[in-house]
């Protein structure tokens, strides 16, 4: 019976003595004085291995072994397992393209994702995506708590809503369709069946020619949708509710990823700080921070002209200013101008619209508004953003026959990740990520 | 505050007089001695309002209503809503293509998935989703617990596996790649990378022609993989358990949903007696149980020749016979002749692989095995299958480093909830199913 590495500390204070079975793969080798020490890895983490004599075992194989468990203050973990037995399941070829149990922060970013078979053995990596794999199931639970239901939609689809601008061409049997950039037509479908609380975690793509630390053209977008919501204020409290129950999951799930990371989740109930901000005002608060920098002479200049948009360094200015004011890096924007947000997006007045972003550690990581709803102010909306009614009927449809006052929004897996974890670009928190240039492994 | 539909015959009975609010959706409108009798609908369930007077509501529009909630025996559920205030949220058009308060078994499928928005506000259909939404939790429920992490890997691949028939292709900025038809490399890589247990939720995709009521082109699959097993036979002892969880939840949660179908799932304790048969041995059980249909006279007649390989009949004999015999239309069929399975696939002997598929209510749900993990004998078996060694570089580093056995398997999503339901047809299972003419809504 297989027994983990994390459990034999504990079992060599219990019985010391005790012959276990462990198997994983060869971490790293040291000789020493006629002994040979094993760092054997598996799931759960290291052990020290001690086997009398050299070795001619390679990095990476995978093994199983028979041992007693011993304490030793000085292995790492404090225990040891002297093998008795050793089995090669599994031979690696010696030629290891980069040591994985080194320091991958001196390896670049390129050879990383170029090698992710390999890369993702290193553990301070591989924890990027236990983090990730909690992030999911938090959303998840929160969601499901608050009866949400779960739904999956089709990634192809018939035509571009908004137009078939930043879509990628699928060749489907004798047509083309294009990949969905976001599933939030079927989500107001379901809204509207009756289901009033869905989510999904799918697949998006972004057919968009960015090759930023901030881009993917492939993301996983964890999406939400409500009935029976007021304005974007419901929506901005369900996701402060759901990045709480996030952060409270990987402290308590995530401990040891987290420290491989230098990392630390925000406070829980620091989430319920973050303020928000009409966007015309966060442009001007961006002005203030940046002017206030450069007095510092921390920044590289002023910033006379102001801000007309949330750029990239606006985000970055009002997070580091809630940083500092409300203790989180964590800022919700709203009331963006109708200009800047498709026609579906539900108008505060005649400028302004219940729509909002969630700016988190610099970062933008969300996007999401209530929706309109009646069926005539959408048919009146259409012809100013240059759309018809014809080309809309599936959509329309939904709205023609009544549906609630409702609201979503979706936040990106990756970017979550990557601002949990401090990571330098989005691309490391993606299994195997896609970009212009990149589509394998 | 509102409250639920379902909330209400209980307040009448504890508080009744009480008021309350309700939101949701006008199902069905009856007048009755000038008294309007308004059944409605929220993601609850349904509720009698009572409305003195006629009423010019519209099926389907959206309402909020005040009202006291008042015992009456003779109302669905014991208990009414005398409503004091109605307003319209919004209003629906009254040109409905078919009542979406009625008997959908007199609608066409064509009809129904054409208006999906509309015929998913169907409480029977929409149940469909309920109960896909639980299997979904229930599936990841039980792995999270046996210490599985969940993965979310690319659908966009740069040359198919296994050639590139049955692919979809995607026009991806200058160059051509494709939609994933399983994402069991990408599996296999995080088996090695020490994960071990990983599983994911996503779509997958079949280029194939089939129109047939067990086919869709775009498909939900609940993928499985583990290392450190011996033979398929721990796959199967999993997906035994992964399926006895699923009912059992679904007992639990979709009592209802079931009924609406005149559904039940199997005992989940049943579930460990199903049997798992080898290929040959299981198409000469098949040719037994057709010849004992033809002497009952019950099949249209015998089968003197056999059957040569797994079809859709064979899967129907197999069900019909564990039934009987068994107590549970579930069979495992181990074992698949080296032929009939891709190069990867472990093998038993010269002939056969340690395969297996899971048929359940006559239908193929799961296909999964051992994988083959050496190296060498990945390199030596590749010419037979007429691939080479330079076009699967990125696959081969999985295993030229050090791999553990492993193996997994994948559930069709919606395979299984059709046959949970007792659905004629699996497109009835997909929210927005893909074939062959269908690419909306």
């Amino acid at each position: 019976m297989r027994v983990l590495a994390k459990a034999v500390s504990e079992l060599a204070r219990a019985e010391p003595g005790k012959m276990i079975e462990l198997s994983g793969w060869v971490h790293r080798i040291r000789e020493l004085g006629g002994v040979s020490f094993i760092m054997l890895r598996d799931r759960s983490g290291l052990v020290q291995l001690v086997l009398e004599g050299k070795t001619d075992l390679t990095l990476e194989s995978v093994v199983s072994v028979q041992g007693t468990v011993a304490v030793n203050d000085k292995a790492p973990g404090g225990a040891e397992v002297c093998v008795q037995h050793m089995s090669v399941l599994s031979r690696a070829e010696p030629d290891l393209p980069f040591p994985v149990n080194g320091d991958m922060s001196k390896v670049g970013l390129d050879v990383i994702l170029d090698n992710r078979p390999l890369s993702l053995r290193n553990p301070r990596i591989r924890s990027i995506f236990r983090v990730q794999s909690t992030i999911i199931e938090a959303f998840t639970e929160y969601l499901r708590r608050e009866d949400f239901t779960e739904i999956k939609t089709s990634k192809l689809i018939g035509s571009g809503t908004e137009g078939g601008t930043g879509l990628f061409e699928v060749d489907y049997f004798d047509r083309k369709v294009y990949l969905a950039q976001s599933p939030q037509f079927y989500k107001q479908t379901m809204i509207a069946s009756g289901l009033e609380r869905v989510f999904e975690i799918a697949p998006a793509y972004r057919a968009e020619k960015h090759d930023t630390p901030r881009h993917l053209n492939e993301y996983v977008s964890l999406d939400v949708e409500m009935a029976f919501i007021s304005s974007e204020a419901d929506l901005i409290e369900l996701e402060k509710h759901l990045l709480a129950h996030i952060f409270e999951s990987l402290v308590r799930q995530n401990a040891e990823d987290l420290a491989a990371w230098n990392a630390t989740v925000p406070d829980p109930d620091a989430v319920f700080n973050a303020p928000t901000i009409a966007h015309d005002d966060a442009l001007e608060l961006a002005r203030g921070e940046l002017n206030r920098n450069s007095a510092d002479g921390s920044s590289r200049g002023g910033a006379g002209q102001g801000f007309f948009e949330i750029t990239p360094e606006v985000e970055r200015l009002l997070c580091a200013w809630a940083g500092r004011e409300k203790g989180i890096e964590l800022v919700f924007v709203n009331q963006f101008p109708r200009r800047h947000r498709p026609f579906y997006t539900y108008p505060s007045s005649v400028s302004h619209t219940m729509s909002f972003d969630a700016l988190f550690r610099g970062l933008e990581i969300t996007t999401g508004g209530r929706r309109q709803e009646q069926y005539q102010a959408l048919l009146e909306v259409l012809p100013r953003f240059g759309l018809k009614a014809e080309d809309l009927k599936d959509y329309l449809a939904v709205f023609k026959y009544g549906c609630p006052p409702h609201g979503g929004f979706a936040i990106g897996c990756e970017r979550l990740t990557q601002k949990v974890l401090g990571l330098a670009n989005v691309k490391e928190a993606s299994l195997f990520p896609r970009d212009r240039r990149r589509v394998s492994p």
